[in-house]
């Protein structure tokens, strides 16, 4: 296991080290839910307040125009395409995830005939939409067994939506394996990269990818529900059209004309006005990953990890997660009966983190706040919450709901 | 024409002069688009702030709970309910309009079959939508001729989408004709509220109406893009399920399960994640309608249209809605050859409106904020603006892209 010191050599040398200073966190505070919920950078704050007072209050309804809000959808995808390694004007800024693998799954089962998957045990979105698309368009719906290679699934299926980053077990996806058998045999892939945008080095273009959706609340820190995003490879555009189509997707909204014609550009992933605020907050918080290293930052968040699970080994703990030294998607996942008892004991002592029924405890990394000795004081913590039984009082053993 | 001393003689007595306090509008600046961007209550910004640091700040992830965010929607329907004329466990706050009405179309379609219909003329997205859930769903679409009764829709159509106030015209729909000939012929109305609520004096339960969306970003002032809303009838709610299934709409949604459920009430109607900064700014906007009689603001708009055509009238312009004493919705359109350049020459006044294309000036009057006086002066200078053609300049004569 390494020793505190260790980990106080491994910050002095981090690049990323500085980068704490950004965010709105209070000192003291160990934040390992960021996979959730990220917390506040300063620049995101601003960023909402200026929108609100200036461009709202004073600029009022001239700022669709002056302070650039008509584009900031296409202006946050571009933000977004660096970190999943696609180009500037394939990404947009939109709607929620479950809209956006609606539209992204409407289009594709338009056009490719078919039926729709997804694996059981997914976040449980990626699937529920698909049933609901294929009560509306009589496509049929499959939930296959976890990990069913695209050479493997239903001869039917020709849209698949997949977790680039397991939200429970933080496996990664095997992008370019499941990008070669899905285009030998005719299947879309729609990756759901919300665990794992701003944490994973995503390359979406080399791996073959086409389209995505993601979230913009959990690594991203982009506020409470912040909108989420949809990727399209250039060349597929101008070849689908989405279901949900509202006036912001029309090739010219402000004629007004009865009749829909799509946008030529990633424009036409529109629907109707998004939150401007929303986006503006997104728009901030995103200053905390200029100029980042994403390979530096999948890389910090493997070590982290890695140092709570060689706390978790020395305590016996059973792991539900790719283990030490293994790759996995910012967040490791450990097994206690008491797990929910413990993970409220650690919040009382300002170490917060989630628990997933029925006895999962998960811990995420996000590297741009966390340092490698505060990861240290969590696992120290743990085994004196474990050891002691400091989870065994009331206030911690009794359920509340959880989020 | 009244004379600026009786405009503020109605001031004088008006029980809503001294909401103008609530908003955060510059003095001296006349604000006649709120019916396109409302601006921001005082309310709405602080609570906005409150939100961003206090609740996503120092709560983080615990704030879904101890703040009341996984309610918010719902909250904000109850608060919504009463400006609508229904119960408070029949709305809900929710991603956008475009969205919703696909929502609620697509639930009601796959209930009841047969075809779609919308007006021609009517706002853009309320057609495009239902073009694009046609497309998925098999459903005909119908557009039909403008202020077509449901007596004579053809006979296939089951759903129709209609604005309770016309975006261009602002004539007020014929609620219980409507809904009486619907239900004669088994047809669900959609209502399309956008440019009604907080304005109109609505009472869609006692007019039969069980369908509607909404706009918060309008008379609401709830913020650029701020979310939509969404009304059915509680008999109607188990009745129906959306084919935008998400998890947050699902009975259990932290059970995480594999299969969908819907919860049991209006909560049904979400789908992921909402932002609770957008969210959060309309909740503080509602402040500035707490204890507001609504049949007092619809009133007061109705003079305030007035005072500007009988300026009009004096001006021979002609007018493109309800005229003098006629019932209309928030806003008056006068036709001008000139109307963009007049517009821009307002603006640089300090008295912003809209402009249509080819030739309507659209002017909104939301009464919490707009006094008599102001609207007199308004009229006042659009009859220099014309009479001394301060409007040919080419500052003004020059289009520049609309909103």
């Amino acid at each position: 296991m390494r020793t505190r010191e260790a980990c106080a050599a491994l910050d002095a040398a981090d690049p990323l080290h500085s980068r704490r200073a950004l965010f709105a966190l209070a000192q003291g505070d160990i934040y390992l839910d960021g996979n959730s919920l990220g917390p506040p950078p300063h620049s995101a704050l601003e960023r909402l307040e200026a929108a609100a007072r200036h461009e709202w209050g004073a600029g009022l309804i001239g700022s669709w125009n002056a302070a650039g809000w008509m584009d900031l959808p296409l202006k946050l995808g571009a933000r977004l395409s660096r970190l999943i390694g696609v180009e500037s004007d394939e990404v947009i800024a939109i709607d929620t995830v479950t809209v956006n693998i609606f539209k992204l799954a409407g289009a594709l089962i338009a056009r490719e005939g078919g039926a729709l998957a997804a694996e059981a045990g997914e976040f449980p979105t990626d699937g529920h939409v698909l049933e609901g698309l294929s009560r509306i368009s009589g496509a049929p719906f499959h939930r296959v067994t976890a990990d069913t290679p695209p050479s493997q699934l239903p001869d039917d299926v020709r849209v698949l939506v997949k977790s680039a980053v397991h939200y429970k077990s933080a496996r990664i996806a095997d992008f370019e394996r499941w990008e070669r058998e899905a285009a030998a045999r005719g299947i879309a892939i729609i990756w759901d990269l919300s665990h794992a945008t701003g944490l994973v080095n995503l390359k979406l273009k080399a791996w073959g990818a086409k389209y995505a959706v993601g979230c913009g609340y959990k690594f991203l820190n982009g506020g409470p529900g912040a909108p989420a995003f949809l990727y399209c490879a250039r060349d597929e555009i101008a070849r689908l059209e989405h279901p949900v189509s509202g006036w912001l997707g029309h090739k010219q909204p402000f004629e007004f004309e009865d009749g829909y014609a799509p946008a030529d550009g990633i424009g036409r992933w529109r629907t109707s006005s998004p939150s401007i605020l929303a986006l503006s907050a997104l728009d901030g918080a995103l200053d905390a990953y200029d100029g980042v290293d994403m390979a530096l930052v999948e890389a910090k968040a493997q070590v982290l990890g890695d140092i709570l699970l060689e706390r978790a080994a020395s305590l016996g703990l059973e792991t539900a997660c790719p283990g030490l030294g293994e790759r996995r998607g910012g967040h490791v996942v450990l097994r206690h009966e008491q797990g929910y008892a413990i993970v409220q004991a650690m919040i009382a002592r300002g170490i917060t983190g989630d628990f997933r029924a029925p006895d999962l405890m998960r811990y995420g990394f996000n590297p741009l706040y966390l340092s490698h000795e505060e990861v240290f004081d969590a696992g120290a913590a743990l085994a004196e919450v474990i050891e002691t039984r400091e989870w065994d009082q009331p206030q911690f053993t009794q359920r509340k709901a959880v989020t």
